[in-house]
């Protein structure tokens, strides 16, 4: 069988640099092209030496001949791209947030434009395919969760799908700083961010529509009472979720340890814990780790849940979700332990 | 004046050290002994180059002829120690959490030992000044709050004195390692800890039971279903609590900052925001950061606090009472700015 | 083919949990069982939960029917496993210092042991790739090399060799935590190797004899002499080596790499790059980064080069060390790129 | 006595800023301004939250009226504004390099630019106290060093004093990244720097002339010949010097450290250790700490020296020139013990 023919748009961010690394050593795909902006006629290991010996040089255009385009484009910059990539029959993953959300009347509210393409919202398939794995399967365009969203998800379906909690919920993530980015600013200078940990946009971040979008169809489209706040703490990689809500049934810790197996029995890169997970012990791999815990003193369901969140959070993700739309084995070029310590 | 004459027992564990650094530099405080078990008869700048300036030597006994005892032994050996302190007259601020609880019953539970002197329990005094200061300015002995208990409690004290909130709260703290001690263990392993972030303790922690007794002892003891999750996280200094409840009343973003300001309108080191604060804006201070924030979309109170857990969630915290105890302004020692970056 | 079959002794170290990740993703070997001494009977995932999926369980006692064993012990105790194995046809590739150097009366100066196996001194094989890959092809015994000696020796061994430099040299190393290893100690301990860089070692460490050993014998047995000072930063993985000695013939920048280049022409892992290399650069691979810089200012050769300490500077160096000696491509297992950021 | 009159120029970068830290907590100076350039208008709080409570605004003009000003400009820039300073009556701290160089000829080498004012490289001070002490006093304008040529000068100013060593030196140099200013780029955008090590500017980094410059007059203008290079390491704060040269005397271990101890007899922030060194050891602090190694294996002295290079490498050293030209204490206002852990 020959290997599915991939393009990077914009490999030159953290998620499309881990999409090349992934890419590269995948067994069943090719990489042809990846382009970048500011960038292009460089060797991509000019800009990452990690990658020189992937031999790329940044293209400014996309070229055809390719079976799958990720797009790794900034925020509204993939509504401009991938419509004529669908039109010329090129499947797409776009790791942006410009295909998640199902509401279009939502873009101009949490990322400042008016969705230009509101119809392909309806067709194209959010990404997480722990929740959507048979429209993934057939998808033309899949839009790749995000990082805090995938960790957020993740922890709290089984609950809602069971109806074991009340609808009101507290999410509360901390993340390393490569989730904000190789943009500089000044929040992620080093000499800022080491020794340091802040909370912010609390007035509403951007993951928390999607957060709320999944988990509402979930849960029967009752709404959902839910409150999401990041915070940055001084490590590369990794994102760490605590998630809060009040048990509607009496469980003991082992009947939602068991009913939570159950929910993920068959998805291969979530592992259902009996303690109290560690980001680093999913670093640099495509596992989500969950720990639902009941507290029995205040009748309250706690789950802590973690992933990489530029692997799972990001660029894993999309190649599992590749892997389902060719029909490899799901884990087909994810298969890399966690790298500890 | 003759300055106050001080001992400082157990003074090579952190809290130690950090009242050592305090003391030393406190224009009304003379250190006269410092005492460590193992290391007894070495000088402490051979445990702690950075205080080899002090020419202090470790004694292996305390002695007389001081005026105050800083007491930074572990849960336990305070109980042995304090009362024949106070029975000669000598004040004492007990850095442990021998003192701190009121109800003898809590410490088989949460200490997992019988207290010795119970009639000390009701004597002692909850070191926070923010709340406490009269009685602190009388005591003989004053329990020092813990580290996780200064920064939550401080967060949710106005919210809770003024009726504000459901008493149904959820906190969830991040720390740094510091916070784990100098005792060494394969969680504070430097390979381990880096790049790493974990929940820990959530069957419950031990400064619950005084967060949840000064909460009630303010939310005219009403009872508090109070939810608390530490979190490790790859820094050496800092903690930032996030604190979570419904609202009984409808107020503005201006109103609750007004209502917080006021209420601490006379303590020195408790500031109100306007934005989420950084622990990194307090490393090294005695400051307490608190950012109160009503999030209308889900009629919840968010309040952001942040310590440097060494100084005012420890050494700082209790050089403040002692400049209460003894008559002394009460930034005394302590108004050096946070050393930033 | 049949798979080649594994055991690992004592793998609940950091290089013997980096062995246990690497030969679980090898095509072409099979982990049999591993031991480990306090742990035994547990699950490997209970220890490190990164490594659960590979389902073993820790024997107390190595078995038969293997082909290879990676004996991961502390110095001394290999001397007392070895022997036994190689009588009963086992090969060995072993990562402590226990048969690195040839001469047996080092160990009793720098390991504190009288050797009790000498004439084995003889018949292992420094498992430097690079330098003896035919030795390491018929090897019985590798001596796997140390983490920091790997990165020394790949710097010098070209310049030594083509004779370019005065054999008066300095190494100046920095390493990240890990490779002081698992064992705890208050150097190790977070909150006093954060934020923290320092020397040590100034009186000789472990790594300069095996360093002196390989390039004398590169360098046609001319003594050399040589300063090796380790430093340790506050980063889990990775070797920096930055080597100084003054040049005997003039050459060009161009010349220097293109000499260099031409050194390593046929290895797979060591890359000579144009400008300073980041240890992040190799972080996770078996790659190592030699840049080579001619002073003309001061007449010096300076050689920056980086490898990961647990990978090519301990258990990739092993796998790579295998695949040699049965006779697979050199880079079997260890294409994975390096994890960047 | 009335306090010194300070006006700072350009304090929004962070030696500007721990100079606002420092001169607010002093006895005897007065903080009456501080300029800064796209944040003018602003409070300082604003830009560094930590400063709030020293309550001042950002003015976009220097002012008069003041004793002593301090300029944080960039390079070059301040060599347009120093002149006219002085000319008012006013004495200056540079903290930039346009004053540190006697040698005109060597700033369009090593800064590109040509100076402006060469006459007032002769009168300007070079501010190392521990080595220029009497001519600071007088001064009315002083260039304060570079953190990195702070560190490495006080290593080897007793050896090259003494002529204890050939003048053939290495000097390998590890900072933390707050080195490298507030200024964004790629090198210091923290996922980039952390758990990083790399050596930088090998082709000559600008703090050498001073060095070469500082060291010559140390020996007796005997030509040097010196490498140094710089390292960027994980950390926020700190520099840590390894230093290497052949001894021409035969040396013990006592005799070299009563050497140093000697040299630095009157200096109240340099010590002398007996092991090596750690960079926490002073952070936060004026101190520098030397450890002066004799090598008899190879008849080298190798000296380790650390600084945290924002204090006595930046805004301290520049407090304790300012104590000297004000004849007040040299320690007045830097006895701040370091902050540990």
């Amino acid at each position: 069988m020959s290997k599915i023919r991939i393009g990077i748009i914009n490999a030159t961010g953290y998620i499309g640099a881990d999409l090349v690394r992934l890419i590269h050593q995948h067994p069943d795909a090719e990489l042809k092209w990846v382009t970048g902006r500011s960038s292009a006629g460089q060797s991509l290991g000019s800009v990452f030496p990690s990658l020189e010996t992937t031999e790329q040089t940044i293209m400014s255009e996309p070229d055809d001949n390719i079976d799958l385009v990720f797009s790794a484009m900034p925020h509204k910059s993939s509504t401009e791209i991938v419509p004529a990539l669908l039109e010329c029959g090129i499947r797409v993953i776009d790791v942006s947030a410009d295909f998640r959300l199902k509401d279009a009347s939502a873009y101009p509210k949490w990322y400042n434009f008016s969705h230009p393409a509101p119809e392909l919202l309806q067709e194209a398939v959010y990404g997480l395919p722990e929740l959507h794995r048979e429209e993934i399967i057939n998808a033309s365009l899949v839009a790749n969760p995000g990082c805090y969203s995938t960790c957020a998800i993740l922890a709290l379906a089984p609950a809602i799908k069971e109806g074991l909690i009340e609808l009101d919920i507290i999410v509360d993530s901390k993340s390393g700083i490569s989730g904000a980015g190789r943009t500089l600013s000044i929040t992620t200078h080093y000499a800022e961010a080491n020794e340091n940990v802040c909370a912010y946009s609390l007035s509403g971040h951007r993951h928390l529509p999607e957060i709320k979008q999944e988990l509402e169809m979930l849960g029967h489209l009752s709404p959902i009472s839910i409150i999401f706040v990041p915070h940055l703490i001084p490590m590369t990689r990794g994102i760490l979720s605590s998630c809060y809500a009040k048990t509607k049934i009496n469980l003991s810790q082992k009947e939602i340890e068991q009913l939570y197996r159950e929910f993920y029995r068959e998805t291969p890169f979530v592992r259902i814990t009996t303690r109290e997970p560690h980001t680093k012990h999913v670093w640099g791999s495509n596992f989500c780790l969950i720990y639902p815990h009941i507290d029995t003193r205040t009748g309250k369901l706690i789950v802590i849940s973690c992933i990489d969140n530029l692997v799972k959070g990001g660029a894993g993700q999309a190649v599992q979700n590749m892997n389902l739309m060719f029909g490899l084995t799901e884990t087909s070029g994810l298969a890399s332990l966690p790298i500890y310590p």
